[in-house]
């Protein structure tokens, strides 16, 4: 690289400092970021955090530097020794599940253990005998094994029940024939299977004496343990380069009539009787069925600080970025911080304030799913279903609650991830071109979480499950059968009130805003009904219908849940009356800029008037966005980002934008280590820094 | 790599082959593909296409298949290594500016001549005079200096008179110095800069006797001719990795009082008189001004085939993707093609609808700017402004329907490349799982083409200049002094009509719609107006209704064009009564669609009645994405992608989809040469193919 001149090493940006812009913001505000982010995490995690962050940073294998220049090849073994040290790490320290977690967050990058450590683990976990523990459980814990779970194929994803592998049982030897009958059967996007484990839980159709009994788990090897070659039978690899997660290796596994023995079917919960060759019914999967309900609401909880990371990135860059006088100014004032437009403020502070909401909601739902589960494991009841892949229309779970919970999670799964997702693209391009580039820190972020749309459920084939519910419910409700949840209890209140039509003070009231939520949901449920049951509109008619409801009945959650939080008696004994106040306003400035998004199911539904609607964007989130301006900063550094892991010139906590995009650029860019020859006629002459000139072999 | 087992190569998909489907589909519409192509883009043009697409593909340097894979530093040597052989295959064939930029279109990714070929190119030729056209035009046009045009600063983009660096006139020996007086001022972004350019037009702050002139171009030697390397106080390379566009150099640029001669700065429209050191005023910028609204007029145009290349693969790949069967269907008929699904045509079709629709604005406004401009050069007048960069509200342009032009072009800027960007990333996520994979095709298109949203004016900056405009139009029909032009028609129309109240039949009748688009935007118009004029509202308080407005009315255009192109004569002779028809079911559903999504504003203006939109959206719509469904794919057909520019295995014509990715996948992908040491205590063990194992040095 050539070295950079004295004369530019001398410059300075132009008008004030970065660091000063961050400065004059930070005391402008004077809520306290400690007792916010203490009160939002925990400040013993925070504590953690820092300590597991050094020793993150004093290997070398973790440095960041060059993280978004690799290519593929070069970016798989890199994210691979950084697996293996971050187990390393976790066996000296003896880290638990939850610093475990921290680690990765920092290091920050999807990795090749990812699914090993997860879902493999895990389902050896959930859906193992006694016995099984001992043969695969043990040895995958110790990384003796490496495992990937192996659900997905080429041909079917949302459909599980459409899975082509087969598992044909043979008596003759008392075992299963793992098969492919199609190239559609083949496995497909399964994470840590391409280049790396050697085991895989593979979901296939279980076929007893030519009757499909629907998919089942199987725990397969699929490389040998000490070549790491595949198998006899076995066609594995990695499915290439993908718009994000190409740290990750995502896999194809095809087999051509490979035994296994009895015992590797996971048999907790069902299975075959080897003498008889009978299937062996499940006898409950309520305790699996609630993996999904935490597996979804952690997506909900992890979405606000996914989101976050985006917006303290393009917060603090547009306090430090200036463009244009003030069009009304009168004096020559100098050019303003881009978070003093309107135009910039509308579409960041609404992302701030959801940061917060999907914090709470997700926090409630954790809270929900803990105490469920702690009941259901006092009276497990029978069930007739088995496997963590059937849809829930088909279970029978234990109880209601648990039925709403996962209605509920599904789709605060799918408006939360969404919502993240769309959210950081929107801050990158509110950082204006500098969020183009790779330095700004989004971009790749962005493009590694956007799978978490289609995982666990698309986002959009999830509105089916949640709108499935909400027909059901209203139904009992109707029939005077209505459960004692909180779906039903909105509904019940719509149904009463129905006739006398809803006046809500939404812009007085923080409550009516809740009501107003809860009754365009409740509406939009009714005449989804109507449709359905009255009109017999057929259900793919409908599912536009679906979706729109679901979005409407998981935003009513949020705003409930946000309402919630704020009332909660620890917020009042964590956080002074500023602070809350604040709290408060991010509550309005997110559930009114989302009803005015929304305005024509608010109008349609009646919740409230057209005069509102427009009162609502002209007045309230106007002036919220002023009243919140002041303290964005401080918000988002509540968040406690250390700049370590948001790896982003744009967003570095001392503002200094200017001088760390010109260090990575000038300094750590390899492409300027290559002289190129420019003319057109002549070869590309690549020469690399000092070293010998290349003759382009292209 | 390792070889693909014979049993695997004996696999098939399942089910109906990708190729049965389309072929299925194709016969279920019997529009013209070719004529409507014909029509559309020209037969002589797709001929010329198909000539030298063979000519590419003979091209070993063209190979894509590792386009998806590489890193930064091996991206770059070959994207140059592909425009040194466009260059050369346009000096052997003699290629006109439009067969070169089908060749480029082709090859499909940025390029490191690009802005040689641009903006360099039509700069010199624009703003030099006879004597520096000698000097510099016909070097560059052979190639014998290669440039760039280095406007934005690392501290300035939109802001254009806010540019730092200096060009100081210095009389005591007739030359310009031109300095970097901050970091701030170091230029960036600036495209072939990083590693390419020899020499650059460097727009810099004219200083003259230390009062500044404002930005104008000056021409700058960079790099040695011979060598290549950076000249005595220059400080140049490239800026980084980025989210797109990696195969492009986008570079920065520092001087260090860097003495250029007199002879440098560009001086057809204004200089500095070497015998006096006086500022020359500009005689004419009017051309310079409309090519601002040929390069937006241009972004228009391509929006449609930008989009069309993600919608032509989402559209084909999910009418041969299959998943779940019809919840209503009585028998259990096999799974339903995804492309059948109401949810998914809602995502899909309007967005079909919109490729047709940008293509017809794009198109009336590129012709109403030809016809334009042959007016202005029969009569060029005075003008007191002169360089490209200058905001728009200090230009007096020569006539009134340049203006009109230059606000209509921005807002429809605007317009068409958010929804192209945002509409591509729709289309990634209609494909599902795959749509994540590069195979799929869109990811990188799309990331290269989000720059078009900030570049040639910020989408969200544009559309002050359009709210200016309309205010300034709707001011002056107040005063009964309207200009002959469509935007004060549409505004003197609203107020006749104001105290009457609107009632547009827009469920029947096609001109009711374009007339309810215009109320709309007419009256959002006179509310900003209100809100500017009479209520003395801040600028800064009202950008979110300025924005609302652009859109509004830039919607009003694109709704007018497309209805327009409908109603030419040269459609009815060319296209049958089907087709028409189909395309007018088209240009409902993209009017339609864009009415319920904004409903809340047509409301509020009372251009149409709740129950209006409500029909729209339960009826109109749904019964349209009826209508046009069974035409999906000859429709995208009609845009004569070829696979080999697609480069996407979702988008094959052919359907053969898994195969495609199959293929890549097992084949083509590198990374399934590396074997890895999978547990945590050991080196990563990389071993490439069959060589010898390397120890990771990581």
């Amino acid at each position: 690289m050539p070295a950079t001149p004295e004369w530019v090493k001398a410059l300075k940006p132009s008008g004030p400092q970065g660091n000063e812009l961050l400065d004059l913001e930070r005391a402008k505000s004077s809520i306290s970021v400690e007792k916010l982010s203490d009160y939002l995490f925990g400040h013993e995690l925070i504590a953690k955090r820092d300590q597991i962050l050094e020793i993150l940073q004093s290997e070398k294998v973790f440095d960041k530097s060059q993280n978004y220049t690799l290519g593929r090849v070069e970016k798989f073994p890199l994210a691979l020794a950084r697996a293996k040290k971050l187990r390393q790490l976790k066996v000296k320290h003896n880290w638990s599940y939850v610093e475990e977690a921290i680690a990765q967050g920092l290091v920050g990058e999807p990795h090749p253990y990812g699914l090993h450590a997860s879902m493999f683990l895990v389902t050896l976990r959930d859906q193992t005998t006694p016995e099984q523990q001992e043969m695969f459980l043990k040895k995958a814990e110790n990384y003796e094994i490496i495992g990937c779970y192996a659900q997905t194929e080429l041909g079917h994803g949302s459909n599980v029940r459409g899975l082509e592998t087969l598992a044909i049982w043979d008596p003759s030897d008392k075992t299963f024939i793992i098969h492919s009958p199609h190239l559609t059967a083949s496995k497909w996007w399964i994470g840590s299977l391409g280049r790396t484990a050697n085991y895989a839980v593979v979901m296939a159709q279980l076929v007893i004496d030519r009757k499909p009994y629907g998919p089942h788990p199987f725990v397969v090897q699929i490389r040998d343990l000490k070549t790491h070659q595949p198998l006899e039978g076995i066609h594995v690899g990695d499915i290439g380069p993908k718009f994000g997660y190409n740290t990750m290796d995502n896999g194809f596994l095809l087999f051509n009539k490979v035994k296994i023995p009895h015992s590797h079917m996971l048999a907790r919960f069902s299975g075959v009787d080897p003498a008889t060759s009978k299937y062996i019914r499940p006898a409950s999967a309520s305790l699996v069925y609630g993996t999904m309900v935490f597996v979804r609401s952690h997506i909900v909880f992890e979405s606000g600080s996914v989101l976050a990371r985006g917006v303290t990135i393009a917060i603090r860059y547009c306090a430090v970025r200036r463009q244009f006088q003030d069009r009304d100014a009168q004096d020559r004032a100098g050019e303003q911080q881009v978070l003093n437009y309107t135009m910039v403020q509308i579409r960041l502070l609404p992302l701030l304030a959801a940061t917060f909401a999907f914090h709470f909601t997700g926090k409630a739902m954790m809270a929900l799913y803990e105490a469920n589960q702690k009941r259901m494991l006092k009276s497990e009841k029978p069930n007739n279903e088995t496997n963590r892949t059937a849809g829930p229309e088909e279970l029978n779970p234990v109880t209601d609650l648990l039925a709403d919970l996962h209605a509920t999670s599904c789709g605060l799964k799918a408006l939360a991830s969404t919502s993240a997702g769309e959210g950081l693209e929107a801050c990158r391009r509110a950082c204006g071109g500098h969020g183009y580039s790779s330095y700004s820190g989004i971009g790749s972020w962005y493009a590694d979480y956007l799978p978490t749309l289609t995982w666990e459920g698309d986002n959009y084939m999830l509105t089916q499950q949640v709108s499935r519910y909400l027909l059901k419910s209203a139904r009992s409700v109707l029939q005077g059968k209505a459960q004692n949840n909180d779906t039903c209890k909105i509904l019940k209140q719509f149904l009463e009130r129905r006739d006398m039509g809803a006046a809500f003070d939404i812009l007085g009231k923080d409550e009516d805003i809740v009501s107003a939520f809860a009754w365009r949901a409740s509406f939009l449920t009714f005449e989804a009904l109507k449709h359905r049951d009255e009109e017999k509109q057929s259900w793919n008619s409908l599912l536009v219908d679906f979706w729109r409801l679901s979005t409407a009945h998981s935003q009513y959650l949020v705003v409930k849940n946000f309402y919630e939080a704020l009332h909660d008696k620890s917020m009042g004994e964590a956080l002074d009356t500023e602070t809350i106040t604040l709290l408060r306003q991010l509550f309005r400035l997110y559930a009114l800029h989302t009803l005015e998004n929304e305005a024509s199911e608010f109008y349609t539904s009646s919740a409230v008037t057209v005069r509102q609607i427009q009162l609502a964007r002209t007045k309230a989130v106007m002036q919220l966005l002023e009243e919140i301006r002041p303290h964005a900063i401080r918000l988002v550094d509540s968040w406690r980002f250390p700049d370590w892991q948001l790896d982003s010139s744009l967003g570095r906590y001392d503002g200094k934008v200017y001088e760390d995009l010109f260090h990575r650029a000038s300094e750590l860019n390899p492409l300027n280590a290559l002289t190129i020859d420019p003319y057109p006629d002549s070869e590309v002459m690549v020469k690399r820094d000092g070293r010998d000139k290349m003759g382009a072999k292209l």
